[in-house]
């Protein structure tokens, strides 16, 4: 928000999921926000899927709040609750991103996998022609694998519980992106570039980690979309395998520039952008 | 807000009006919240009619939205949609806070006058046995009217362009308090020892005073609830005829404790809040 705090004239923008406590997004906009000169604050919803629905028609009736980002477990959700989306939501199959439109309606974008990707590549990892695991195909997961194959990857094994949800993403991967080699496993997939958790497993203090990474080749880069606690416990057990990590945070602080120019704010320099939000501890 | 800014764990408070531009509770908050401790953001919200449904059921269904405060014009309109309300908020026949109670209904009251009351009283003006003009009776005039009766007044004349309005109130002030003097006038009352604009007139900033001061009496204290701008067009001509005034600001410092312990915030030391809270400007 501005120096002078949150006024009657302050723009107001949430993040509306279930469980809340580890949302980071308001830590980081507060600064961004302050940074640029926005008048304009960032709050936590703590919503199920009935507060979900209040939550848009908020957007549609309240004229200062402007927009949300959607974070667990209402991505897939909200599809179908907005007016229109993107062409990259349709892909995803899910909705990161939900603004008002000047004719009232609601638009909603999908940017987790752009800024997974543009994650990777922000700390030297490239993406085109790899080989992915992914596991786990939900709101987070498809977006990301839409993303990884929009940037060029040769193949994506899928791993998810949940069998439905699994042929869906894969079959519309496969439409999308003819030239993708695309499969579901049920195994650890040990030759690849990239091990992906996009489960919400992690998310509590005593979850396990996701998959075990100890079969997993030594040049492969162990990532995570868990944000809050920064070292999860994949990321601590793939750490003990010695291979490298990618942290959760990554993915958010890279999308920070897309969720400002999605709603209408310019941003001349990304890189200020993404620096300030990773300053802000996880 | 607590030093580390809003997080995942933020609990939220909205006041909801409409215009929204004057709102200062927001800026209020901030600094109170840090100063206590609190976990909590106050944010404004640009509501019609419509909105103000949408904000009661986001106070029932988002789980760390705990209450509102309500601005114009919805102080009258929410009474009836809320379970259950005070004695005082029925006094008044309106409400400006609404909580979420341990059992999800949503209870409302009233602080409006007493917080008018006690900031007359914090700056060294007695109301007991005092005769009153009030010009306003919609949400804030009647509740204003109830709590100076409940203070002692002996005699408030209303001017009221609603007659209807004006007539309902007097008809309710008279039952709750029947030693009262109370009557409808369209004349000034140049003999009586407060002078209080409880109409919106003075929010804009081409608005005319919405009654000339010039006729009454020296010792007439000149009162505004108007908050923003602190000078507004009434109190200016009030010392031009070298009357005392009595800023807007006051009724809302004054209530800052009252709603801090309305949502179960415990207040050690009443004037340190108060002080804190007119320390933010208008």
């Amino acid at each position: 928000m501005i120096d002078g705090g949150i006024g009657g004239e302050t723009l107001l923008f949430a993040t509306p999921g279930d469980p809340i406590a580890q949302v980071r997004l308001p830590l980081v906009m507060g600064p961004v926000f302050a940074a640029l000169g926005i008048n304009a604050v960032w709050v936590p919803m703590h919503a199920d899927r009935k507060g979900l629905h209040t939550v848009l028609e908020a957007i549609r009736t309240i004229r200062n709040f402007r927009g949300i980002t959607v974070a667990i477990p209402h991505k897939i959700a909200v599809l179908d609750m907005v007016d229109d989306v993107s062409d990259v939501a349709r892909a995803a199959g899910a909705v990161n991103l939900v603004r008002r439109e000047p004719d009232g309606t609601l638009f909603g974008d999908m940017a987790d996998g752009a800024g997974f990707v543009r994650g990777l590549e922000l700390q030297g990892h490239s993406v085109r022609g790899a080989s992915v695991w992914l596991i786990g195909a939900g709101g987070g997961g498809a977006a990301i694998a839409a993303a990884l194959a929009e940037a060029g990857v040769a193949r994506i094994a899928i791993t998810e519980t949940d069998r439905d949800r699994g042929a869906h993403v894969i079959e519309r991967l496969g439409r999308f992106y003819p030239h993708l080699v695309v499969e579901l496993t049920a195994n650890c997939e040990a030759a690849v570039d990239y091990a992906i958790n996009a489960t919400p497993c992690g998310l509590q203090p005593d979850d396990p980690p996701p998959f075990d990474p100890r079969p997993l080749g030594d040049s492969t880069v162990v990532c995570d979309i868990i944000m809050k606690p920064r070292e999860t416990a994949l990321l601590l057990a793939a750490r003990r395998c010695g291979l490298a990590v990618h942290h959760g945070q990554h993915m958010l602080d890279a999308q920070i520039p897309m969720y400002l120019r999605f709603f209408g704010f310019p941003v001349v320099d990304e890189a200020a952008v993404i620096a300030m939000a990773s300053r802000v501890p996880a």
